[in-house]
Formats: structure tokens, sequence, C-alpha cells
């Protein structure tokens, strides 16, 4: 049996390249952006006023002149007036072009104006003040985004200010979430004494659509052999990644690892020394096909999407590598088995800027109902059996909002 | 002028409560649950197989038994064998329902089955293990989920188990988003060299859209008074919320503070001791009206958006309230005026486990591309002028992914 982090190693190894798509500006948000975007003109594209008040040229100030007739008034958005002498100024507006010599902004708060005529009465004044010069922040041509950065509002809103209304991202792969396991009803349905509904295929769903976009297709697959084979050779030509969940332990109905190998999956590994999720098993069909066969138990599927699938994901769609997270353990855990043992903590920000993870207590790793009071799961290395409070160790953060 | 902290809890006085609706369960993953939702039944609904093996009766076990012969085998969502004697037992898969005294489930890894018996060659075996007892998690009529608390993809998944497909969530208002200013064009526009493109907004539209599932609509008005003051005495008719953008400051054009006065909002206040944002105008109208104009600057309005916005929006549909961020200032800062400072940092995660905070450096507040490089506004209080390296203070992180 493989170790996690061999597992994590042989996952990432088998990261792939969805290709690239055009989407609108605004629905960018997330996505990895897959060009490099350019400034079409200087930024800011010309000498931009940024208080409202009088402009002056800064010689005629040095040269012990405070009194300015005031001769136009130049909104933002007017072209800019050209004329002024030592005598004169233009009253002009937040967002306006400077022009000329002008190279001044006194703001209204400086100045009393009386007859047309402005007097500075606060000084001193410096030469340039108030004004965003041309270009400042970037030139005509020059990158102001590059290609592997994920796309956030800011970028959002830079790609509006360079025109860029169609921008190029990473294209996410088709992704299917099949459920397996006889006992599984639908949500709608009322189960009979010895079934449940059909749960965890939905948080995992759920994830994907919400921080990655994708809207994965639902499926499940009943414990009939001949119906497992046949739609896993479907799945292969539909899908790039098939997400499975159950079906992949010791029962003797558990059709899906044979299934996976005889349509034609190349096994990379089955078990990995963790609990929950021992049983996990991945596998790679064609060029850019991967299959995670998630243990069924709900919170192994929602720890191995957390701890792999995402990850693969998020390296396949080139987001920038994350650094990992780490937390103070809250409480002592004692665990004897040489596993690996993910455990459900509920975090928090500490005014000292720490972040502390408190244990979550369940009945064990079958209770689904913990995970509606966790925030992430905390990582014990396979290597020890007692973690003491106050050790820092690595969490994996559940995407939650 | 009033403080930061004043402005803030001016701003959540004034909270409002938008109602609630029904949306389907896989659409209400970040949405705040408006209604406590009980367990239809028993969780696990009956005593459930965790392993798959074979079920005996541990007093048989306890009385000296090691061999037992398979009678039937029993897979997940059959009904329940009851038969079982001394010498007994069934082969029985996870997720299948134990029925009458079979108690016990040993896995395959700790027997050996030849001609139809299975002995145990494993011991000692625990009475009732490797059985997720019926109602061990939650009984039949008890809260699984209790109203107030914000949907995440375990929510969703527990909703599935008690087959709730429809959840009542807390509704949001409806919002505009408008920029204001006549230098300003459309992103597709080719504009002149005294124009710019709008920009900001976007960031907002595209922040609430993302992290909230609103989609505002967006508009932009000229610097006309009288068609601002038709367009803001429309808006109160159709929004609940109403974000300007530009306008607020001391210019000749800035005819919104009054058009939105003369059309019957009340100022709750303008100006706040801050950098960037100081003209941050905000006022109410009827029973559910609130406007936040902000300054026009882009990092102004990003710095708003984040510091009062948001927590406004979140205290209005009911998210539970989160803790203040705190992180480690990487580097001395001096700031002279008595000004609440936000500079931009970029935040790292160390192994220590805390959160550190570096300034990010630019050309001012006006430089927005700056923002593309951090992921956090560091807030300096007003009351001191140099703040250092290693000091904890508080952030607002930007929403971006």
């Amino acid at each position: 049996m493989i170790t996690v982090s061999e597992a994590e190693q042989i996952i990432l190894s088998h990261r792939k390249d969805y290709g690239v798509e055009s989407v609108p500006f605004l629905e960018a948000n997330g996505r990895v952006l897959a060009e490099d975007i350019l400034a079409d003109r200087d930024l800011p594209p010309y000498d931009r006023v940024t208080m409202d008040g009088i402009v002056i040229r800064y010689a005629d100030y040095e040269s012990g002149n405070r009194l300015f007739r005031i001769t136009a008034t130049q909104a933002a958005g007017d072209a800019p007036i050209r004329h002024l002498n030592a005598d004169c100024c233009l009253e002009i507006m937040t967002g306006a072009a400077c022009s000329g010599d002008a190279d001044t902004v006194i703001p209204y708060e400086k100045i009393q104006v009386s007859d047309g005529v402005a007097r500075i009465i606060d000084e001193p004044v410096a030469r340039g003040q108030n004004i965003h010069r041309q270009g400042q922040d970037r030139r005509q041509g020059e990158t102001v985004m590059t290609a592997g950065h994920r796309i956030g509002p800011a970028h959002i809103s830079m790609a509006a200010s360079v025109g860029k209304s169609v921008l190029q991202v990473k294209k996410a792969p088709r992704i299917v979430i099949v459920s397996s396991g006889d006992e599984l009803v639908e949500v709608t349905e009322t189960p009979l004494p010895y079934q449940i509904r059909r749960s965890n295929n939905y948080s995992s769903w759920a994830v994907l659509k919400r921080h990655y976009g994708i809207e994965a297709e639902m499926l499940h697959l009943p414990d009939n052999e001949e119906i497992i084979r046949s739609e896993i050779a479907r799945f292969q030509k539909d899908f790039d990644v098939i997400i499975l969940s159950g079906g992949v332990s010791m029962g003797k109905f558990d059709y899906i690892p044979q299934a996976l190998e005889a349509t034609g999956v190349q096994l990379q590994f089955h078990k990995v020394r963790q609990r929950p999720g021992k049983p996990f098993w991945f596998g790679t069909f064609g060029d850019k096909g991967v299959v995670f066969a998630l243990p069924g138990n709900p919170v192994s599927t929602f720890m191995c999407l957390h701890r792999y699938v995402l990850p693969w994901l998020e390296a396949s769609l080139g987001f920038p590598e994350a650094a990992p997270l780490y937390a103070v353990l809250g409480k002592q855990v004692h665990f004897e088995p040489a596993l690996t043992y993910y455990i459900q903590v509920k975090l928090a920000h500490s005014s000292e800027a720490r972040l502390l993870a408190q244990p979550v207590e369940g009945h064990g790793s079958g209770d689904f109902s913990n995970l509606l009071h966790a925030d992430a799961f905390l990582e014990l290395p396979a290597e020890r059996n007692t973690f003491f409070e106050g050790e820092v160790l690595r969490i994996f953060p559940f995407k939650n909002a």
C-alpha cells in the first residue's frame, strides 16, 4: 500500500492540459488567464487630475504668484483646454486631462475664490501635485497581466480598462460524478427501511460548480457487472474525468475496479495508507483521461475530494501552485494505526494572526454530520501516534464559501 | 468627519432583511439557510454495515465459536435476511442493513473461507464492531441544520440525505451598480485621448456575482444634473441597494449628493476619516433602501466595497458574524495624516500557522494595477503614524477566489 505523499505525487504527475477557450471578461472571474494582456494605451492615458480645484503652471507659483484668474472650467471628459499664462488658471475636475504646461493642481480646500480669481491660502504647493502622470503605472504595449494567473475582480477591472471584453482562459475537463450502490435512492424518493438517499455526490458537484464553475454530469450505477462495464466504457468516450464513489472495497459486488481495468483504464494505484479513504483507486485512460474511484463513505469521499481531486484539478487548470496551509492543533490526539489520519477540525483565527484548529468530536469517520461543524481536514502523519496541543500541522480547508 | 468605526457602526445599524425564497438544494451552496432542517428518519436509518465481510451474533463468538457456515449473502440494498444461529453467519456488504440479533461484522481481512465456512483468523472481535448503529448520529425529528447557517457542500449533502430537495434561503436585495463621469466610455469603445474606459464597476459586479450569486444591474449616469436626479428617483423604485461610484467629491459637476437628498434619500454620513475613500457618502431610503455612494477612484471603490458594502450585505443576508482577521505586518510603514490608512498587502501563510502581510509598493492610491498583486487591505489606525514590522493588524482580504 502506498503512502499519502506517494499517492499525491502519482496523481499530480498525471496533471493534464485541457486547452483554452474564450469567455466574456465578466464571466472570467476565478478562471486562469491563458494569454498575456497588454496595455493598449499608456496607463493613465493622459495626465489625469486627481482632485477638484484649479490647475496652474508650477513655474508661476515658484516665481511668487499666488493669485490666478479663472479663465475657463474643464470637466472630466472635456477636451483639454490649452491656454494658460502666468496670471491664469483653469478650474478643473477629477478625471480631466491636463495639457500643455499646466502641471500642478491645487484643490478647492486650499484656495479661496472671489470675483473669478483664485487665491492660494494653504501652502506649500508641490510641483506636479494631484496629477496622475500619463504612463506612470504602465506604458502602452507593456504587459499588465500575464498568462497563468487566476482572474479576480481586479483583473476583470484591468481587462475592462484596456478594452479586453473577451479573455482567453484555461478550459476545464468534462467531468462525470458517478454514484454506485443498490441501497441508494434519489433525493426525492422515499427510501425503503434498508435504503438511503444518495448524498455524497452532491457535495462534490456543489464544490466543482461553485469554486471552478464546472457543471459536472451526475449519474448512478447499479451493482450490476455488465451495466457497470458498458457505462464505464462509455464514460471514457464522453468525459475526461470520472469521479466514482463506492464499490472499490472488498465487497462481492464491488465490480468497479475490474470494470475499469477491463475497459482499458490503466491502474496507477489502489489503496492508500490513510484513514478515512483507504480503498481509494486511481487510474488513467487515453491521453487526458483520469479516474478517481473514491470510497463510498461520505467522509472518505469528501476527504479524497479535497486532498487529491481538487489539487489535481487546480494543477490541470494551471492554478499557480499554492503554498501548504498549517494550523495549530487545539487538543491532543492519539491514533494507533500506521496510517495518515485526517481529522475534522474547526478553524479559528487568533488575534495574534495564528490559525487554530480544534478537532470536532463525533461518532467516527462514518458520521457525515460532523462535517457540518468542521472547516478543514487536519493531516496527522502516519509515522507518529500522538499529536500534542500546540503542534503545527498541515490542513486542507473545505471549499465552503 | 466621522471615523472608520463610526461609519461601520452606522452602516451596520442599517442592515435590512430582504425575506426568504426557495431554491433547489443544489443551487443553495453559499446561501444562508432560512429554515431548520429535521432528520426525516434516524441517521443512519438502520444498523448499517461499514465493512465487507460476515455478520454474526457476538454472543456466539463470546461462547467460543470461531467457525461459521455462510447461509446467505446480503448485498447493500437487499432486504435484511433475518435467520441466524450459533453456527451460521451471513456474508454481508458495506451499506447493507443488519437485522435481528446479528450484531457484529468481521471483515474479509480477518476471516478465511473454505467450503462455505468462514473461520476467524484475526482476533479479538469486539461486540458491535463495523456496524454504524441506527440513530447513532441523529434521531428522527432531531434538527440536523439550523436556520442562520451558511450552506456549504456538507449541508447540500445532508439536505439530500434527509430528502430536502428544495431549501428556504435568505433572499438577496436587488442591487444596481452605477458609474458616473463623462470621461468614461464602454469597454468595447475606443476612447478619445482624454477619455478612459469604465472599469471599477465591473470589479464590484464580479464580486457580487461570484461570492453572493447576485446579478446586479449595471448602469451609467452622465454628468447631467437633471438626468442624475430622475434616474436616482427611478432607482429607488426598482432597487433596494444603489452602489454609485464617482461624483461625490467637491467637483462642480458632482451632482450626486444633492440629487440623492433632493429625491428623498436620507443622508447618514458624508466623508470618513480614511485614505483612500474619504468622500464616501452613505444614505437610506424607504424601509429597506440603502445608498453607498463610493468615491470614483478605482482603489477607493474597491476598498469601500470590501470594508463597508460587503459586511453590510453579509449582515443583511444573515451571515453568521465573522471574527475579524489579523496579519503580521512585514515592513515598517509611516503615514502622517490623521486618517485610517488602508494599504494593499500580499498575504502569505507561514509554516508556523501565522498570516503574514507584505505591503505592495506602487504609485499611490490611484494605481489600480497594484491590486492585481495584492490580496487584502491592511488597516492602519488613525491614532498612530508609525507601524512596525512584526505588528499584528487587522486585514480585509479581497474576495478573489
